[in-house]
């Protein structure tokens, strides 16, 4: 859910961005439309209401831009815009059941108005659909790309669910699960937008991998800067209630960097809001301040910073002929972008 | 879980019917035991708990089968006996979490195990696993046909869960819910089998759709039965409880067919049991009774006869020409034996 001022910077940024590759998302848009149509009209409805509660296109977005790059728009980019917006949405109804979230995009959740095996189903068939509009390319490569992505995704799912509630969770075992959450679908988007561009066999082999390399980096700034919000945002700009990770027994980054190095008085009072999942006994503030005390959001924010590096210097080390050269500045943009942002 | 005495006449044909596809069997069992590795260890324990409760692989046979009639049996053949196998696994999981079932052949279920949640998740990882080793093959007309399959069996498991507790199903409703909960993987299988001995191109597409017809039949004919053994069949017999389908709030089509034809009263009694969940206020042999009078075995068996009818005349269809003679009778054979089973 976006705040009323709808114009602030982020968002100005982003709508000019998207420039370049706004047709070719309004096309991902019908594109993904006409194919959430099902014969159980439940899936349809499900689908048709996750579409319409949007979300920023990031994914396709960053797909299109990258097949920008080395040319026009073509069907097969558009195909696998929808795709990877559709596998999303899958791992959001997945998340939300898993969670038990009432709320996404500030309505009621796809599991709090069709219960949750309902959900699952429905979420289970948007994950075929991805890979039956995946199939209609007639590209192994791309198959390849997906198969490895969703069982990772998966796998991601399942690890999240065994560490719900739990305060013993790594900095390695949380950038894991990151990398599946997050950053293994941004990869798959700035792979297999080189794959629609024709850019992955033989010579070209390079640029799949570097653009793979970009994805996966940006994904894990994109979502170390997330796991930050929900701690140093306010609920007015973020559109949604702070602190909501660690009110669905998620400990991110930020906490993780704090147990590692707090007191046990202070690990009991974590403890105890994980306990809770809520903020009755202890406070929001003093976990906050718990937060700031440790440098956490320095901290976050700088490995946030290494990661966009890495993606930058994967696309400066692009060969630069014949790319179009608006589309790499924007891509070389992005991470900084994200690292930046303040919802 | 079988009987005891498990030398019944049942078993001792399907040993027998087995025999020129054993040693192909044994291949697809280690490769779904290979392939049931993930890097969550869950998912590879549910794996192999599923696998060794077993079953009697009867959609791998009929795969193998199928291909064993066009020659000798080829790794695709075993690969996609393993994917079939697999998928027929994940669905298992997915209906003991609908069902909130405790058992499965004999032993706690995935989902009073390890719970819901991962249950379902184990699921979608299998499905994805089938689809990884079925890309393999780089067949794309393989993954059509498992695309289809698979979003058919999802769908089915949608309508299924929103019938849970009714009463209000009709015959042509529950043929579609047989065919999509069982008849589409017979199917599957047959097709390819033939595909796997690549009769699917050319003049042999001929050959691919009557594989398909028989599938199709044969499940529809087999699950009938299923459905009716739930109701004629002793637990001895049977290896499991009687009037299971009922107590997990299913209406299958022997009580479908009384529905159609009973008294308000007797309609009462039905009603109740199903809002029960047991035979408490209702005996069962008071339901049995109910289920005889009304001549529902006879019509389920008839119309099962039927089905078992059109997949012995698909398989006669066939062109005999450089056909391997035993398998082919072993396949005409088959509906008949599905429809005179006892378990």
């Amino acid at each position: 859910m976006m705040k009323s001022a709808d114009i602030s910077p982020t968002t100005f940024v982003w709508q000019e961005i998207l420039e370049p590759v706004r047709s070719g998302l309004e096309q991902v848009e019908s594109r993904f439309h006409e194919k959430l149509v099902s014969s159980v009209p439940e899936v349809t409805d499900i689908g048709q209401y996750l579409q319409v509660s949007g979300g920023k296109r990031l994914r396709p977005a960053l797909l299109l831009m990258t097949a920008r790059m080395f040319g026009e728009i073509q069907s097969p980019a558009v195909n696998l815009g929808a795709v990877v917006e559709m596998i999303h949405t899958a791992t959001l109804v997945h998340d939300d059941v898993i969670d038990g979230a009432d709320r996404r995009r500030g309505r009621p959740s796809a599991n709090s108005r069709w219960g949750n095996h309902t959900s699952v189903l429905a979420g289970d068939w948007l994950y075929m659909q991805a890979f039956r509009l995946a199939v209609e390319e007639r590209n192994f490569h791309v198959l390849d790309i997906l198969i490895e992505l969703t069982q990772q995704m998966v796998e991601g799912e399942l690890i999240q669910w065994g560490m719900i509630g739990r305060l013993d969770i790594t900095q390695a075992g949380h950038l894991d699960l990151i990398y599946r959450k997050t950053a293994c679908l941004f990869s798959a988007c700035t792979r297999m937008g080189a794959v629609a561009a024709g850019k992955s066999a033989g010579q070209d082999k390079n640029i799949e991998e570097l653009l793979a390399i970009y994805g996966t980096n940006l994904g894990m700034a994109f979502q170390l800067v997330d796991d930050l919000l929900d701690f140093t945002a306010t609920e007015e700009v973020l559109g949604k209630p702070v602190g909501s990770d660690l009110r669905e027994g998620k400990v991110t980054l930020p906490l993780i960097h704090v147990l590692e190095r707090c007191t046990p008085a202070e690990h009991a009072l974590v403890a105890k809001v994980m306990e809770e999942r809520s903020f009755q006994s202890v406070a929001w503030e003093d976990l906050i301040e718990l937060v700031w005390r440790y440098e956490a959001p320095q901290t976050v924010k700088r490995l946030a910073q290494e990661y966009a590096g890495k993606a930058v210097q994967a696309i400066e080390s692009l060969p630069a002929e014949g790319l179009d050269t608006r589309s790499r500045e924007t891509l070389a943009m992005l991470p900084e972008l994200f690292v930046h942002r303040q919802y």
